[in-house]
């Protein structure tokens, strides 16, 4: 191996490659990188990704230690490497494209590469010294990248995750808040976008929060549910060759102590190397948020249309000039990202969708992609729910005189006066309104259909937005 | 063979099964029905298919014939047999699920069998007999189902297609009415839901109709391109194994003679035979005109909402009832059905696509799946656009006065004055405008920066519609 | 209204129909037939649905009565044809197309009047003597297609969800039957379609059987979970304008009763009456179970791929001639089948996703599709398991003495010699077997790496196929 | 404005901002990084955009300097600017993000800053003294991001064609070589993964290059026939307002002229700002790519399958170690991550779709999403090409005497002995091969159904492969 020189020489089954000298990671990664030029993505766009698979080897090793089968020494260098990358150093050797072959093998390698370079250095050797401490016989110690590798995409989701119910949460509040400061603004509701009958804004918005709750609460079940059944010791394909009968309880233990994370061990390893059903579940449901996310902004931009020809009973806070060539003209720019977030996040759904259906036979070598399109998606939520609370949620104002003119107005007030004067009459005035332009209370009024005490009591806001006692005789 | 019986029996590799005595398949058919009870649609459902199916054989027939490999009566039966069901008797004898396995032999089978049977009693016999005339010996000779199923969804597509291209071409007519009759109503034109700057309704309309006239051109040209080419006479895997080599011209000749299309034979049958491209792209360009559709109906929606608190520039014929408890409330139910007909192509797409990407070595074997998505979402697309046009466009009017109110209190209204007061007096005015709710016209006036003249003439109508020289000076 | 005619003549809003004189849907069934050609699938098809919309009215009508709205003789009447539609008479009258616009109007409605008319006559009038019990007025009581179509369709998914089950539980056990006939079937794994790892056909089958014994048990609880919450007595928009304060606690209180289903009353109504959040989850969960069934599907047919040049190591019964050109072939047309419905299934949950994001406001008016797509991939998966588990799963046989023989032969039983010889002999050992052709047992042997009794050992089944302790030093 | 400071301030319609003293964009391409922190891929990612924008600019900047609209000066300094653009400079001036709000405002706005600003020094300036050269007024003059940017993106989705193409035409050159090198290899064929009949790798690999060489065609034909129709020129909503009527004949005959490309004005530029169609179609186009692509990977991958206990046909030349715990294994990790590229498609083309879908009225306002799914697909399509043809086609070599002994062994000989010896013998000596494990050949040569010099005839290979004249009378 060359010292001097800004490389250094390494070698695997299919020979010997140049790997430049300050690189942590050695020949396997390299020989990744230079297989996968797709994407552009690297492992540590994800740092979560980087960390979990620290914290996997960092169990393993212990394990290792704990059955004899590695040194102190060996499992004392390696546990400061550990260290290292979970503490977030050394993130910018994980080079290896997020689209890759080989099921996570490059992924794994390049892990224990750079773990054992590290461990090397700490140990008083040079880069490449393998024979010191071995990428493979010890830092992958009585792993397979198939047990390794899954194991870590989860554990990283998990790490991932509460970031994401916070921001989740911060918008619900929000959202909450609007609903309480809009709880008195009386507006006609639509249906098909035809009005229908009077709410308030606040109601709008409590569904627009209550809405989000169910999948705050639903996220925070599904995730351990779904993500901390892990099948570290299944080795090869699950049956755990080669690896000590008591070494899986250890290693998951262990993992879970790292990371604080209820982990547990699949009941059946050779189920659980192959299955993707966790992922396909957890990225239907992050689907079901983004869909939710994206009915919710589709609304905000029809309610703040306008300011003059649409509907505007919102203000959006203006964000960014909206138009070089429309003076004044600003938009709701926020919004319009946020739904392209989710069709993104609809997109990667379907990607996620056909790399699990095409697992065959005891792995699914279609595993890197779904790891990608996960990690992404729930970036990619995170960083929008964000946005949308900054920049747009927590600034919006109602146009409250709008608002009531246009209920006052609508034709969808005679829904109220129904129990009182009847289909027949409801119907007729409805459409005589709708003919002459004219407003339902006056043609009412004009008609002497009800007395102004009884009309001012239906029409009272609590009574229109709520059920109520009907008339006798109904 | 039972005669008198209710069923008769047949035999084949498998053994026996007693087929009804009246049913003009046979046991394979039999076999198919009782293996796969799935989506509950029958073969007969799409007549084109059935059709397609006929001619396929009737082609195949004459070119045995013309070889001598067929006598002159089997061949005179086999002929009658396919006159029938291209007349569209016996289609209820097409009983198998459109979703199957095998890749199509079921329905081959079904086709080689009722063609028989119709034969063998036009020649005098029972059904069943199959000594005198064989479904596969016979019916099928010379053929696989490999080359022959996907020669006749090809053609059954294309049997389709005039009818899909008539009904667009009726809807565009309706659209460019409209266009027409709309001409001269002025209204704000939106960008982002936003109030943009005038236009006509008529210009909105046309744009519809212009959208679609590509998408009619794009078919019209697309679908021989696509579809025109077959692998007739590749039999098992495209080498053409124990067919004669002067076969496959003649039956692709006989084939485009029999069915007035266009007919050629693929340069590459062994690629022709797993090949499922041409489907995909046919169904991508369904999705296209799904999306657009989509699009026209979403912006009607838009543009009818209301009618007191929404935009209602445009009023949609009422077609039902809008609501049991609403009075008077009409809803824009033929746009809401065409939205979920495009979400239904959509749907199909990726069905498709799935089974397109699972074809493996020399056979797609998830066709059944990619013909059923494709003569589903044409004749979907093709009644959705009948209805569209007849239950909805013929019928729009406009309200041609609130266009115009809406416009000239628009904001917008202001890019027109622009060049002639300045970027920086036009955002002021809009500004002022916005947060006094007056309209800038009159604020335009009130400051003396525009005189009446001018201010007529750059809000003439064909000028705030269309380019114009701009004052010197810009 | 005519009665000796052929029809009768029915009005509404937009005036007169005649309506046929044996029909008991009335004049907006018949509106939204007219409108509405498009997929050719009727209510009817889905004959949960038509019972549980029977359901719900009867609740509805229950709790009316209860508040004194209802009339005893008409609850008697109404009380008379829901149970009658229950029992599964009439269901021919529900003719409505499953793709329709309205938000279900049309589905309601269908209900309504079909109701009132079988009423109608148990009361001793005609049908369309709508003066003595009203669609509207006394069948839908209280209610807005709003509130009740969506709870009509969740407790319809409800009343399948037992069949979905059922056919999944007896497809479970099936394959664990053969998990333990197999049990003893030696065999490689493969991982990337490369030879791994020896394993038993037994473990092979078991891990089919626990990854859908999961989704067994999520969808067990899901189901319940997302469905069971309904939002009827929202009317309308969900502020349960027009009811009664006590009306929604008893109507839901009466459906869970009559269902025997464990049903509440959505927390906040208004958000429950655009939310499709349950469907789009229950939708994923649905797509799932799909990529399972056809990633074991799969796997079958790689298994039984041969019968000469693929890997052949189980045999699919076969289910009908493969081949008319090819004697004697047999093809795996059970899972290929299964695969195809589960293509289907996934573009259904893509429509329905699209029609999910699609809802604007107060209401999501894409609802029909949504329970269209989900009544579709529910009937479509029950059948599909059932054509899997009878027509393939029973009869699936082992080719025990092939599976062993490859097993013997492949060069990854090096891996169990792993700790034994180490790492850089295995690798040579294995270069050399691959180069050679010859086995790696025999090289082995001819090094003398190993003692025969070692080799014997190592070999031994139950220790190649579990963890097992490690030599010391390694 | 602070020219001492690390920062300069710049104003616009909502305020000030400190923007960084050596950044060439301002203001509003700030707001934009601030707004949206979502993908986190920058403009700069696709330098074909950037070019693309710089054409745009470069072509309405010469139409308005011929229009006596903008003044030699400024114009000399706006085209010294875009050529450094169009040359490779200060593309990471590009740092809004892929992912926006605004219909693409941002991204028009980055480029009009960058190029006013570097324009301003050009003329002897500071950054931001935009009294001397307005990003607005001068730079965007006579534009719109409406029209402006759609064109942009067409363009630079035209510029990265050829390099698509390129990689393409050598991938398939490639295939076409192994084509030519296998063309003796006799081999089995197979359907539904069952023996069907001979053919020969040569057959295998053309088809392989004939299904591409139609993606090619198709390609080339399409990326003009779609993209080429600019709406340049109609500014805010395709109207024109504000645009001297000959500006768009003579901006688009300059964007052609500067690109090389030949692009028209589109004939209605209402209808051609707001429609996304070209887009989805050749999204559509990239799909069927993609699902190509994955169909010849899923097939390499079974061909290669083995060494032992698969196919084993043909060897994929190794790239990597593909085991830390199985020694000598190796994978298919090319092939794999073709098929998790095509994936990525797919779920871009959903992305895209659900984008397209979503535009309202005058404008779509999720194109910018279109766009970055529409770039990645190309580049990611294009590097796993180049991959896909270096790292294993062109190292794939053949195990000839393997497969010429499956066929030889294989059941499916019989077929090629159909028309010879008779249906009935071919189902009874197949069945009784199939059953004792014994090959057709010696059984057929033990009954004596056939001479030795006929058999030598029949199964000679280029009589297997093709069509041949059948015996007389068959």
């Amino acid at each position: 191996m060359s010292i001097t020189a800004s490389f250094r020489i390494e070698k695997d089954l299919l020979g010997t490659l140049e790997v430049p000298a300050d690189a942590y990671y050695g020949i396997q990664t390299l020989r990744a990188v230079n297989n996968f030029y797709l994407s552009g993505v690297p492992l540590s766009h994800y740092p979560n990704l980087v960390v979990a698979l620290a914290m996997v080897k960092q169990a393993a090793a212990d394990a290792n230690h704990e059955l004899s089968q590695l040194t102190a020494a060996k499992h004392s260098a390696i546990s400061e490497a550990c260290a290292r990358l979970i503490h977030g150093d050394f993130h910018d050797q994980f080079v290896v494209d997020m689209i890759q072959g080989g099921a996570g093998t490059s992924t794994n390698m390049n892990a224990n590469e750079v773990i054992a370079n590290i461990a090397l250095e700490a140990m008083g050797h040079n880069k490449g010294e393998y024979d010191y401490l071995h990428p493979n016989n010890d830092v992958n110690m009585a792993q397979s990248t198939n047990d390794a590798y899954p194991t870590a995409i989860r554990l990283g989701l998990l790490l991932g995750h509460d970031a994401l119910l916070a921001s989740l949460g911060r918008l619900i509040e929000a959202l909450a808040d609007k609903g309480k400061t809009f709880a008195h603004v009386l507006k006609m509701g639509r249906t098909q976008l035809q009005d229908a009958v009077p709410m308030t804004l606040g109601q709008e918005f409590c569904a627009f929060t209550n809405t989000l709750i169910e999948d705050h609460d639903k996220l925070k079940r599904l995730a351990p549910e779904l993500l901390c059944e892990v099948n570290l010791g299944g080795t090869a394909i699950g049956t755990g060759i080669n690896s000590d009968p008591r070494y899986q309880a250890i290693a998951v233990r262990r993992l879970g102590e790292i990371s604080g994370q209820p982990l547990t061990l699949a009941a059946d390893l050779i189920e659980a190397t192959s299955d993707m059903g966790a992922f396909v579940l957890f990225s239907g449901m992050l689907k079901r948020l983004a869909v939710k996310l994206s009915k919710i902004c589709n609304d905000l931009r029809l309610l703040s249309s306008g300011p003059r020809t649409g509907i505007s009973e919102i203000n959006l806070p203006p964000r960014q000039p909206g138009s070089s060539i429309m003076p004044g003209k600003v938009n709701p720019v926020i919004p319009e990202a946020v739904n392209q977030v989710a069709f993104e996040v609809i997109g990667n759904d379907l990607a996620l969708t056909l790399a699990a259906e095409g697992g065959q036979l005891q792995l699914n070598v279609m595993e890197p992609l779904i790891a990608y399109k996960l990690f992404d998606s729930i970036r990619l939520l995170q960083r929008a729910m964000v946005m949308l609370r900054e920049h747009c949620i927590l600034g919006i104002t109602a146009n409250e005189a709008h608002c009531r003119a246009l209920m006052e107005n609508s034709i969808g007030l005679i829904t109220a006066l129904n129990p009182y004067i009847g289909y027949e009459n409801s119907t007729r005035i409805a459409k005589l309104a709708l003919d002459s332009g004219r407003g339902v209370l006056e043609l009412v009024r004009e008609e002497g259909l009800l007395d102004d005490i009884t009309l001012t009591d239906i029409l009272h806001p609590e009574n229109m937005i709520a059920p109520r006692r009907l008339p006798p005789g109904h």
